[in-house]
């Protein structure tokens, strides 16, 4: 059994709660949490942050639930120390100096440090890399929603007047129909995404002018195609308590003048959290067997072959799946 | 430079010679053929099969584009003794016999053999693999199509009264829906696809009997929603000369109770022969970079990192792609 623990108790630790209970092989060795263990209300056996050096041996790999701007770049290099650490840091354009960081500590220290899994970065990037390699004579477009996007919920929810509010990214199906056909497309992250927001109005507040306050939200919703929906409260807590997400990649390519080929990988989920965890579950699987064989540093979804995400045997899986 | 020899010159060996062109680091050093050199219309150097011994300090890898009944089980392990190579062998039910004698003679050689490349088997292995690690609970459905099916053309072009014919088989898009929307299917390959042929009769045929006899072949058309229509032989000369194809592997799974997830991967060719050359080309990159770092035996795209596949070092494709 590969004995893991979970680090940070929000979201999508709990999302890597549940996933563990999928995976035949792994066990939950504990939760390790900032507030008072107490506290927590699971199940599983939960441990308080400081106490996780004394599980040094007992586990095979953890995996950092934090958030990605202050708690992974702090906890990652302190745990890759003592742990084989597996981990969905998203921040995209500060992904090569955390490499950098977690993998000095992981070759020092002769752990694995799997970093940025999940679904983008992740299993999206895979896809953006196969896309490329395979079709060098193409564009690769990523399409994001229908999802929710907490920072865009965020910035609403401090507009006066706003009580409370969600938004959604919506992919802009016209495009992705037009690539699908080979056409050639203006790709930009304006004309890729329209924004669709759900919001319950202060009592007193006036619609119009809450309306042209978002809308006219610089990076946010500016220059975007926007619609705005008021709700009461009961509706938004009965319709929109949900964390949906999910995208496309797509390699639109030529291998020669005349041929046009079309590689599309779409997910559709209906929790952002709890997905994601399942791709660290799987990435989590395969740091503990690349850490038996030897192997040591940092990781990304590009260097570990796809045979150490699943449980089964190569001979196996060449006669089941290949 | 990788440098690349090509084994049979039918369309994926013409493929292969087209996707080199597209690859910055690789060069085409031969193509090999059984045919008389001099036969062969291209401006690639040829040579006969048998000179290909005199390369073997020349080329870097060696891609078998030959049969699967016949040619690669044959010359697969004769050439593995002196080249890495990759091949696209395609008989699922024997790949594990395949695989066993690569691999023996592939180790005792100290060569990389990696077989069973293309997009099924190829990319579509990858993606039940992946779909199915990430989401153990769950179903996996691969839909072929739409696409020009070799096998199904000649058992019509056997029947009595069809002097020329092309099959294409189709996904049964209504099922595909049904999977997207998370609903329960029945899937069983004559539900999941539907047949379309596209024949010319002979001078004096029976329509109705020939349609009969094409919709009542066993295993072929039995039991398959299948439509033909009889067209002029102008006609199929102008519209059907393509190799298209293609198809969907999709992965409908859950975390938990709730939470219902949609794994798609999508592929729509224009041409059959030159995407798994594409695949080929990618996939033998990635075994002249194997061997030179020392790894031999057989491999199938189960054990390869897919960073492997791209020109592009892992610092770049973090930054970039990831």
């Amino acid at each position: 059994m590969i004995k893991v623990g979970i680090v940070g108790y929000g979201n999508l630790g709990r999302g890597v709660e549940v996933n563990l209970k999928n995976a035949p092989d792994m066990e939950l060795v504990g939760i390790f949490t900032r507030r008072e263990p107490s506290s927590i209300n699971t199940d599983s056996p939960v441990y308080a942050l400081e106490s996780i050096y004394d599980f040094k041996d007992k586990m095979d790999v953890v995996i950092l639930c934090g958030g990605s701007r202050t708690d992974i770049p702090e906890q990652g290099p302190m745990l890759a120390e003592y742990f084989n650490t597996v981990d969905s840091y998203d921040n995209h354009a500060q992904i090569p100096i955390y490499f950098a960081s977690m993998d000095n500590v992981a070759q020092a220290n002769r752990t694995v440090a799997v970093i940025a899994t999940g679904w983008d970065p992740g299993l999206f990037s895979l896809n953006r890399l196969l896309g490329e390699a395979i079709l060098p004579q193409g564009e690769s477009y990523t399409f994001w929603g229908k999802g929710l996007s907490q920072g865009h919920g965020d910035a609403v929810r401090r507009v006066n007047g706003i009580k409370d509010a969600v938004q959604y990214t919506i992919p802009n199906q016209d495009l992705i129909d037009q690539i699908n056909r080979g056409e050639e497309i203006v790709y930009d992250s304006h004309s890729a995404h329209k924004r669709e927001v759900f919001a319950v109005l202060e009592e007193g507040a006036d619609a119009a002018s809450v309306e042209n306050d978002i809308k006219s939200m610089p990076d946010y919703f500016e220059n975007y195609e926007t619609t705005i929906h008021f709700i009461t409260e009961a509706e938004l807590k009965a319709d929109h308590q949900g964390l949906p997400h999910g995208g496309h990649v797509i390699r639109s390519g030529y291998t020669s003048e005349e041929n046009h080929h079309l590689y599309d990988f779409k997910l559709q989920l209906d929790s952002n959290p709890e997905f994601t965890a399942a791709v660290n579950v799987a990435y989590a699987r395969a740091a503990a067997r690349l850490a038996r064989e030897g192997v040591i540093g940092a990781k990304t979804v590009f260097d570990i072959a796809p045979a150490y995400l699943s449980p089964f045997d190569g001979e196996e899986l060449r006669q089941r799946l290949l």
